[in-house]
């Protein structure tokens, strides 16, 4: 069965709410040593063998479901 | 500066309401070549130059914060 794996990140320049929350609040914890914290999602896909593109569907299901392409972008590693 | 990434997942066996929704609702939209699908969180740490050692911290914050060890795991890439 094929696997293809999605990582969706925030683009350059835009603000990652949840990474700057959990950076902030490790400081507080007394982790001082990171410079910068940055999150992404991966979704991974296992295609059912006979699917005739497999990359082609993941790529579509990327751009139009998952990416928000304002914000996001994504890199499909199989 | 290192960079050091920690990877989260569910453990076999836990589910994943997110993937498990998309899985279906991508069904109902005619996508219906995947087998299953799972999902991943990634945590990319910046560390300053200097810090005595930057991957055994990165593994505390993994084990004390990020990860809940009941349903996830952690994997560290640098």
């Amino acid at each position: 069965m094929p696997v293809i794996s999605v990582e969706i990140k925030f683009l350059p320049g835009v603000e990652d709410p949840e990474a700057l929350t959990i950076h902030k609040n490790l400081k507080l914890l007394g982790y001082s040593g990171i410079k910068s914290l940055k999150t992404s999602k991966t979704y991974t896909f296992d295609i059912e063998v006979g699917q005739s593109d497999p990359h082609a569907m993941v790529k579509e299901i990327s751009e139009k479901l998952l990416a928000n392409p304002v914000i996001q972008s994504y890199t499909i590693k199989e």
